[in-house]
């Protein structure tokens, strides 16, 4: 296996002379595939087909009339049952879930907006001069929007294997001006990572110079597993009780990629104080979110572990189709000293390194020959990689031939892009 | 019939005293009913069952597999057919409707909220210090209520029989701080209204001091007639074209009353700056509403005639508790000089004017026997009503025998408080 890196010119001129002419065949395929966002395929959709007839007409017959119960305005915080799953789910009393609409990241939005003009828990944070965020990066393209549409400095702070590099952390919350920091805790995105016990411990712990600092503890992937033994990752609310620091998190989560993306619940986890002030914009902003999908899903899933059953099934679509990009990247990339990719226990992404300064001219090699990846940057804030080495590969939405035939593709373009780099030198 | 209002203290004393044993009676029922919100009843709920059954798990067997092309995110604007429907019910263009979730007080109360951050179209509300809205009333209190959370301060317009009082609005929005109004122009709440085609035509052909003056048109009860021949309202956005003033209404509606309430389907209309100003925000507050719910009633609506058929149904359940309602009171408040109310031909609610300074304690009353009413001073900004007088009646939701106590009673009530305040002048 030749190592790019100890290669001549000449030699890596041949070899690109190569890879071109492979390359030159998958363009003549006419091939439109798409790799690029964490979307379930059609396969994984249909395991909850049967949500579709959890409720029917024939619910109007039902003695105790729970489907028509649920059928008119109020329950502001979501109906009961729902909330029990999710406070199952996320281990917190149900007191402290709001169970809302189909969108978690719609929440996410609102409670910033909410920051903004109204303040977290005091001023409003639009009245503070320029504030900051911390964005570990790589990390979740459509948190960043938003810290960028409301002209919020973004912060980078470093991913490691355990988490956001706390040391970082740590030192750039000592600025009153950084009001809050995105975590993907769990399979992070894209990295795959799991925040460590230590990581968790140190978050909670933080006392920041800012006390209206906020974290969105996006737990979008919080049973996700890919692996029969899943990562485990310890409750924030039970440690930041610990330290008596309840307010400092504000957890979402959503069934968009248990139940349906774009039609299922979603549900956010806050402490007492956190839940009052948020539904004390809630009360103006709406009269109630569906109800009706709410208990939809309650009579699809019946408890929390009905949810998890349907995991399990979710797996067995998603693990083997991880298991050939992986194949194919120890195959085809291996040895070459030119990427690193992550062996994810969950979640929906592969998070692959490229040669350093390749990423933009990778995505476009794939994309000439059909094959449209996340943008190469999107994983940083304001689209930035400084390496410009990440991609995220997301392998749930193809079919398992078009996975392969694109992952092929892939690799190919990513030793074509680091031999034209390396003759460049 | 005695008029209370030529009626000595004596004559006053003996009625209310005859009121009282009466009254008394009522609270020796126990009676739990509630006139205090326009919500549809059960009754008017089973007229959409068949939108439970419009997608079904065997949508999987279909070749076209229309529902599973929704099955998944994107589509921010919503789905194509269900832009075509509302398209349709508020006649305008497809290109200028965003079909949303479930409930078009979330969309007006984001678009507020997105005025205060980044502005209608210019600088943002709220770095324009003191800023005002118009508020005709008795109006909607959830709208008054959006104001209040944000600091808008209301100015009160009187609601004249064809609309908002067109003299006094023409004078205040010479005041650049005056940014907006809220407007129910069909069946107007509570007043049951429709803005007349001069009306309409005046507001289209005003000028504010202010560039971003923007108007909430929410359109919550165009096509829930009562009478067999309903109002006609003029269509905003023709008479704004008129003007070349499209920029300055947003229109709302959903399907709340019309399939289920808080389970239905929301959207908005505007003009084409103003759908490209709001898509650049809902970019980032969402990956898209539930198109699923936005197909399901797709399926059971099929088009705008459909739609419009399963209003008569509606209208075979509501016109009769309407009837109820007035032909109590022309039979128990007829001829004493305390009462005023309107005959609507659509919406939802019933104006009653009782006798000034009363309203209050007319709702008191009625609570200590039982039935709940819309909070007297509700339909005015900051929930005074300057006069004491004005009550919003929601027949819809209660059963016709529980309604027809109900309006009883609140005749009743509405007797006792008059003869009381006499009595003490």
């Amino acid at each position: 296996m030749p190592d790019y890196l100890s290669m001549t010119k000449d030699q890596l001129k041949q070899e690109l002379q190569e890879l071109m002419a492979a390359y030159k065949n998958y363009q003549s395929l006419g091939l439109t595939l798409d790799m690029s966002r964490g979307k379930p395929g059609v396969d994984q959709l249909s395991v909850s087909n049967g949500l579709l007839d959890a409720i029917t007409s024939h619910d109007w017959d039902d003695e105790n009339n729970h489907s028509l119960r649920y059928l008119n305005y109020g329950l502001l915080t979501g109906i009961d049952e729902c909330k029990e799953i999710f406070a199952n789910l996320l281990d917190v009393p149900m007191k402290n879930v709001i169970v809302c609409g189909n969108s978690s990241l719609n929440l996410m939005f609102d409670y910033l907006t909410q920051c903004m003009l109204t303040g977290s828990d005091g001023t409003p944070w639009k009245d503070q001069g320029e504030i900051k965020f911390l964005c570990p990066s790589p990390g979740y393209d459509r948190h960043f929007a938003i810290c960028e549409y409301y002209g919020i400095k973004m912060i980078t702070v470093h991913m490691t294997e355990t988490g956001p590099d706390m040391d970082e952390v740590e030192e750039y919350i000592k600025d009153p001006k950084v009001k809050g920091m995105f975590c993907v805790p769990k399979y992070s995105n894209p990295t795959g990572v799991t925040y460590s016990h230590e990581t968790v411990e140190r978050i909670a712990a933080m006392r920041p110079a800012a006390d209206d600092f906020r974290i969105i503890w996006d737990n979008a992937y919080i049973v996700h597993d890919l692996a029969s033994k899943g990562d485990k990752l310890d409750n924030i609310f039970e440690s930041l009780k610990k330290y008596g620091h309840e307010d400092m998190v504000i957890e979402f989560t959503s069934t968009s990629k248990i139940s349906f993306p774009g039609a299922g619940v979603a549900a956010l986890a806050a402490s007492d104080r956190n839940i009052e002030i948020i539904k004390s914009r809630l009360k103006y902003q709406t009269i109630g979110y569906d109800k009706l999908n709410q208990y939809r899903h309650v009579k699809f899933y019946k408890n929390v572990e009905g949810l998890k059953n349907y995991m399990r099934l979710h797996r067995n679509i998603l693990a083997p189709k991880f298991k050939i990009v992986l194949y194919e990247f120890e195959l085809k990339l291996s040895g070459y000293g030119i990427a690193k990719w992550t062996y994810p226990k969950g979640g929906y992404f592969i998070n692959l390194d490229v040669y350093p300064g390749t990423a933009k001219r990778v995505c476009e090699l794939c994309k000439k020959a059909g094959v449209t990846l996340t943008p190469a940057g999107a994983t940083f804030p304001y689209g930035i990689d400084p390496e410009d080495k990440n991609l995220r590969i997301a392998p749930s939405y193809p079919p398992v031939d078009e996975l392969l035939t694109a992952t092929k593709l892939l690799c190919l373009c990513v030793k074509i892009a680091a031999a034209e780099k390396l003759i460049e030198k």
